[in-house]
Parts: C-alpha cells; sequence; structure tokens
C-alpha cells in the first residue's frame, strides 16, 4: 500500500433516531452486562448511549446528560477529541497491530514508553525509566503480583510473597485483581482471595475514627496498621503494599494528609515494595501526571489505565521504577509474562496523541490551579444541605455523604437505599453521578469550564433536593 | 458536536526513513516487552516493525517480510483493511467510550454480542445466545473462572471448584490465566498455579504416543486421561474441562480426530463444563467461525479474543451458552465480575466491520476449501525434506518438527536451539515463522493467496535447507 493513497472515511450522517425498545430487547437477549443483575436490566431495559461531546453523552431518546463520572472515570479530556480519532485512524492504516514478543518493537509504543517515562518526576532519588504494557488496570495489577514475587525471587528471597491490599480498595476484576481487591461481594463470587494477599483497613476518617479523633491523627493511626499487619505476616514474608492514593471505586475515600507519610516510613522501614495504583488518580485526576506527586510518596510501581488514552481504546500498564527494574533487566533473564497487545500501536498512538492534548491543554495544571480549586469551593457549599454529612473533593474527584442526621452523624437505613434513590434522581435530570452505598461521587472531564462546574452544582442540589422530599415524603426525615 | 461536522484526518505522508539505532536506544531505555530478556534485546538491539499491508509487514530498514503469524495469530483479515480503520475513526467520533454498567448500553456492544450469536450454530441442542465482552483472552479466562465457579455455586455445589487444564496449553498470562495455562516456565515465576487448577497431559502423538500407537489409538487414550483426572480429583468436586481445540502456542498440537468425541462423552458422563478457548482457532482459522464445528464438540463457555477484531484493537470475551447463561440471569442476582471495557463501543464498531469483512469474503469458508486444502497438499511435501519429521495443518495453522533422523525419529541436543537456527534464517529470509522448540509453526492470514502460499514455501524450504547446511556444518549430521 502507497502511503500517499490512504484516504479519507466517509462522511457519517448518523440518524439520530434510534428504535429504543428493539436495541432493549437485542440487548437482553445477547449482551452479558459488567456487575449487572440481569433478571433486575430485563425488567427495565437498558439505557442506550448514542452519542457524545464534550462533557455530555445523549441517550437514544435524545436527551442529554451531563457526564460527571466521564464514562467510567476515564475520558479525562472529554469527548469529541478529532485529535484521538485521526491518531487512531493513521495509526491503523500504517501498522495496526504488531506483537512485541521476539526482539521485536514497535514505533509508538517505544515513543509512549519514553513519552510516559518523561512525565513520571524523580522523587527522592527513584526514577520510572520502563514501562510494562497491558489492555487494563486489571491486566496490569495481575502484572504486578507476578513482578513484585519475581523481583523477590530473583533477590534470593522466594518466600517474600504477601501483598498486603485494603479492604474496599479496587485493583480490577481478574482473579488476583478482585483478590486485591477487598470488595466481599467479589471476594463472595469464584473462590477468591487467592493465597497470599491480605487486607488492612481503610483510611476512612467518615466511617473509621474513633469518636472525636481528628483526622491527622486517624490518619496516622491508619496508616500504622500496615505495620501492624506486617508484623502478625512476618516481615521477611511480606513482598509488597497496594493502595490507590484515593480509593475510588471504594466512594472516594480521601486519606486524610498524615496517612501517606507514615505509610512511606514503613514501608521503607521493613524494605517492601509499595504499589501506587493509578488507573483512576493519573494523568491530571488529582492535578497531577501521577498521584503520588500529590501526596509525596515514593512508589516502587505504578498501575495505569483508564485516563492514559482518555478511555478511546483500551491500554493499561505498569511504570516500573528503577529499583525492580535494575534486578529484572540486570538479573532476570526472561521474565515469563505478556499479553498479545503489549505495546499494541494502535492503542500506543492514540495514547500519544492524547498525552500530546492534555500536555497542550495543561489540563494537569487547570485541575491543581483552576477548576480544581473552584470545584473544591463550589463543593463545600454543600455541607450547608440538609442531607449532606460531609463534602470533600481532591483535584477533580469529589464525594459526599447522605445522611440522617448532620448532628449525630446517623446514617439511614441500608434498605431504603438512599444512594440509589438520588442516582434516580440524577438520571432523570440529566446528570450522571455515582452512588457508593450512600456517597454519591463524581469524576467528571478535565475539560469542564467555571460554567459548567455551575451547572453540574445545579442540577447536584436539585437532586439532593428531591431526594430529601422523597424522605420527607416517606417518613424518613423530619 | 453537530455529526455532519465530522471531518476527515488529514492525509499523512510517511516518512519512510527511521532512525533504527535511535529508535531501538529509546526502546532498550524504556519499553519492557512480554516475555522477553531484556538484558540479550539491549545486546541486540529490536527489530521494529514499521508498516504492514495484506500480509506483509516492513520494518525501519525498509525490509519486506512475509508475516506467516498473522501478527500473533490475530490479523485475520490481513493489514491495511481501510474498513475497520473508518469503523474506528467513525465510532470514535460518535461516542468513543461509555460504560455498560448500571443498566446502560450502547450500540456497537448490542450488535455486536447479537452477531456473534448468529454466527455460533446450535450443536446438539446448546445454543450461544449470549456474549460477555473482555479487552483481551487472558480477562476472558479470568471470567471464566469466576463464571463457572459462580455456576456451581448457584446450583448448590460450591465444592465443585476444580478446574481440569492440560500441560502445554496456553490461556493466557494474568495469575490464572497463566494457572490454567500448561506453562512450566510461567508456572515457575511468580508463586503458579492458584489453587483448585490441575493438568493432564496433552494430546500430542509425536511426543506423547507410545511406540507404533496409532493416532486414533492414541487419541482415545488421551482422551482417557481426563477421565482418570475426574476420578483421581472427585467427580464431585469439578467444575470444568478447558482446552484449545488445537494448541497454538504448545506449538500446534492437533489432536488426533478420536479425541474431541472421546472428551465430550467423558465431560457429558460427570456433568462437568467444557470450555473451549479458540482464541487462536475461531474466526475463519480452522475453516470455520468457531473451532468446536470443526471438531463437532459441544462447549459451554468458548473463549475468543485476537481474530476478532483482526487484533486491530483489543478485544476478547466470552460466548456463555444456554446451560450457564439460564442459571446465571434466572438465579444470579449480579455477578460481581466485568471491567471498565467491557463492551468498548471503538472495539465492538471494529469487531463488527471486521466480521461483517470476513463474511463478505467468506474467509471461513476459503479456508475451508481452497486456501486450507492447497496448504496441507504443499506441506505434505515437507514432509520429504532431511530436516522434516512430521508436517501438519489444520484449517490454516501448520506445523513442523525438525528431527536429527526421521527414521528413529531421534531430536537434536536442545542446546543446539535448532528450532532458534531455523527462526534465524526465516528472519533474515524474510519470513515470520516461529519456533517452539525445535517445532516451526505458522497461521498465516486468512487472505493469503495459492501464490503467496507458494511464495511462502519457497522462503520455507530455503530456510530448512539453510538450516540443514548450518547442522551439516557443525558436524551434527551425516
Amino acid at each position: 500500500m502507497n502511503p500517499t493513497l490512504i484516504a479519507p472515511p466517509a462522511l457519517v450522517r448518523r440518524a439520530e433516531q434510534h428504535d429504543t425498545k428493539a436495541i432493549q430487547a437485542l440487548d437482553s437477549a445477547h449482551y452479558l452486562h459488567p456487575f449487572t443483575s440481569h433478571g433486575d436490566l430485563a425488567g427495565v431495559g437498558a439505557r442506550v448511549i448514542t452519542r457524545a461531546d464534550n462533557i455530555y453523552v445523549w441517550d437514544s431518546e435524545g436527551a442529554k446528560i451531563l457526564d460527571a463520572m466521564s464514562g467510567l472515570w476515564c475520558v479525562n479530556a472529554g469527548y469529541g477529541r478529532k485529535e484521538l480519532a485521526d491518531a487512531a485512524y493513521q495509526q491503523m492504516m500504517t501498522l495496526p497491530f504488531y506483537n512485541s514478543f521476539f526482539n521485536t518493537t514497535n514505533v509508538p509504543a517505544v515513543q509512549l514508553a519514553a513519552k510516559l517515562a518523561s512525565l513520571a518526576p524523580v522523587v527522592g532519588g527513584r526514577k520510572f525509566e520502563h514501562v510494562f504494557f497491558s489492555s487494563s488496570g486489571s491486566e496490569s495489577n495481575d502484572t504486578n503480583v507476578r513482578m513484585v514475587r519475581r523481583y523477590w525471587d530473583l533477590l534470593g528471597q522466594p518466600q517474600r510473597k504477601v501483598i498486603i491490599s485494603r479492604h474496599n480498595a479496587y485493583h480490577g476484576s481478574t482473579m488476583a485483581g478482585a483478590s486485591l481487591g477487598g470488595m466481599s461481594g467479589m471476594h463472595a463470587q469464584g473462590d477468591l482471595p487467592i493465597p497470599n494477599i491480605t487486607h488492612i483497613e481503610q483510611p476512612h476518617h467518615w466511617d473509621n475514627a474513633l469518636p472525636g479523633e481528628s483526622h491527622a491523627d486517624f490518619g496516622r493511626r491508619a496508616a500504622g496498621w500496615l505495620e501492624e499487619k506486617i508484623l502478625e505476616v512476618g516481615p521477611e514474608k511480606v513482598a509488597a503494599f497496594i493502595a490507590e492514593p484515593v480509593q475510588g471505586a471504594g466512594g472516594v475515600i480521601i486519606p486524610p494528609e498524615t496517612y501517606w507519610p507514615e505509610i512511606q516510613r514503613i514501608v521503607d522501614q521493613y524494605g517492601i515494595l509499595l504499589i501506587s495504583d493509578e488507573v483512576i488518580c493519573a494523568f491530571g485526576r488529582l492535578g497531577h501526571w501521577f498521584a503520588y506527586q500529590k501526596f509525596g510518596y515514593r512508589p516502587d510501581l505504578i498501575t495505569f489505565a483508564k485516563g492514559v488514552t482518555s478511555g478511546y481504546i483500551p491500554l493499561g500498564g505498569v511504570m516500573v521504577g528503577d529499583r525492580v527494574a535494575k534486578v529484572l533487566i540486570e538479573q532476570g533473564g526472561e521474565f515469563n509474562h505478556g499479553y498479545t497487545y503489549s505495546g499494541h500501536p494502535v492503542a500506543c498512538a492514540v495514547a500519544l496523541a492524547n498525552l500530546e492534548l492534555m500536555e497542550r491543554e495543561d489540563l494537569p495544571g487547570r485541575v491543581k490551579n483552576d477548576i480544581g480549586p473552584y470545584l473544591a469551593e463550589r463543593f463545600a457549599e454543600l455541607s450547608d444541605h440538609p442531607l449532606v454529612g460531609a463534602a470533600e473533593t481532591c483535584g477533580f474527584v469529589a464525594g459526599l455523604v447522605l445522611v440522617k442526621d448532620k448532628g449525630t452523624r446517623e446514617m439511614f437505613d441500608p434498605a431504603l437505599s438512599v444512594g440509589m434513590i438520588c442516582r434516580g434522581h440524577c438520571f432523570r435530570s440529566g446528570l450522571i453521578m455515582r452512588a457508593v452505598g450512600d456517597r454519591m461521587i463524581i469524576a467528571p472531564p478535565l475539560v469542564m469550564t467555571r460554567e459548567q462546574i455551575d451547572e453540574m452544582m445545579g442540577l447536584i442540589v436539585k437532586c439532593l433536593d428531591a431526594t430529601l422530599d422523597d424522605l420527607r415524603n416517606a417518613g424518613e426525615l423530619a
């Protein structure tokens, strides 16, 4: 094929009319959704999302919805970014696939690895010069498990197998990912967790602090649970600690400022590896390229996915710090691990275009200095709402907890599913906001303007008010 | 965004000049390849694949190479297919991502699920009406492990956890995938296999048959190992048997015709689930849409990936037969499993375009009736070559074994790495052929013409001759 003959795709005039009922029937007949009760879904019919632009998505009935969850924590650059579609098209016409086994490579994979290394600043003398690619956060955390155990094997400490994680953490849905995660509902299905993975409690002040305990005191105490667990397991058996900088799917759990410094002290003291799962938090989400920058700790491995391509194409990976890379490369021989799509040229080309776009528009800086602080300011106002027990933000994630009594912090009866009531109002009002129990959470696209933040806040207040009305009408509130 | 404003991407005039040394240096500095010894790689420098068309790829030095491995068993429709690039572009501009959690769906995912269901014929009353999506074969096999255990839980038999697989099988590189696989080198790294996975020997006549044992007798005996293992484990504890129709990465191990019927009898007798891992064998590779059609058995779950998109974008999944789907949907409530990119709209749109293209060009029929038989005919001629102990094909995969003595079937000293010597000649001669020990294997794109098969066969013979010369010069052969 002569490269000059690459013809552009034909214009498409999309029919904006969809037969919703027909799509729903086909959906129900054939498509098994993730994390879904299909008996329930068949009864209501799926909402069909058909197109998107900027921070908005549209459904098959023509309703416009403000997507305050960025798809699923991933569309950091917003929808409709032509640069990314162009990059996919050009790479598919040039080299749509080639593997990186057998001492071969491809240009986009090499360029992306170099780009990612250039974006990860040196911290405490630790550099991130190497990247291992996968197609998801799940696959990346499986890579971490195999890699940390390989590392300790090579150092003559094969007994170091135990990885410590946290309850209510989310690290993916493979057998290993779900095991690392601390979701009891996932552990209940499929004979999980796999061996040599153990969990400590999360640093969640709202749920886990003692009465009257300050955030600072609680943060230090919560970090101390790691030391207790290391001593319980036996320090010579512990391979690594894995954690999200801010827990995402667990409900946007923002640790106290004292937490990460104490975690760093403990992993240093016992010499264990630190894995920072930044699938949600990297690529501008917390106002930095990587989230360890926000909290100032020094990971050895960084899990990434989602934001690296703004979700336009599946891609994940692990940033491998020098401590691990040096041993793997210089002492390791062949690391018997990898995926067909490791370093997929199209995925890597789209990621490169996405990172260049984010750099050009300085999306991390925007979150840090402009829209992040403004979101924090606006979210703080929610504390005055009768239903809101606490409202917190960190960069461009935010969460609020719905409470029965602000004074006593009494929660609603879980059987009421107040979070789901609120989520229903959001859906009907043109806002996508997620419920985790009675915590309502958001992670909007990083291209959101201040005016759009105002628009979103208006919708949030409207939905909180409607939820309040429902609860009052049901006699659940005075 | 107004859909009529979708502008085409700019034409790209690719510079065909690449600074190979600079790319190799960057590669070595930053990119951790799958299944690679980076110490060795740094010494030689990676071969940089830069573009591709039809069945050929080109490297950064301008060398043209016939890709007889379809990338990595995946580029079934060949390189340079504009329809697939168009589909990716249009979908990225329309809806580049949306999740399928929370009772939402998207049109390409629904259409692809329906399309796949329509391509999988009913066999023995078993239908494949439902599809669960992931981004790879690895993630799909993790899904299988969680799904079969969930199935037995729901049927009140939670003790049915054991999955039986085979030595030298390949089922991916996640912790569960590598555990299901029977690769000892993978089990040696990362504390594998995980519990409740066990292995039987492979149906490999060359390696495993008794002296003088016929293929038919061996096939029945090899299947019998499954029954022995079931009885050893205890039939009440066995959840499923997983197998590739033809083992791919293990070295294109084609089972005797008597193997699969006896496997079917055994899984039926003990009521265990049968998982057909068709990541390599589906989508035309064996002359059918799905490989169970070739051998006539009745799986309950089918793992797919690779060929579903011809590798242009990461996508995988599981075809869920009615036996399992009915229980999951009607009795299951929420199956706590899934991936962010399950049902990724762009991946599904590219898969749809790929399947439509394969249907239009009848690639499965082409393999079954035209190029498959011709490959078999030409491959049979290799049996006359002094180095070739056996040469076999099945659909559009093929393998040959390099032997020291055709009469006694004596193999070469493994330390000689004869397969790698031959692979080196292939690489230098413009042919990509893979070595698995001293087996040489191919799985070319399904668009290959008879003339291109002749071209490939000429290269294969040339490389076998060169290998023969090397061995004679080294005094390893008379």
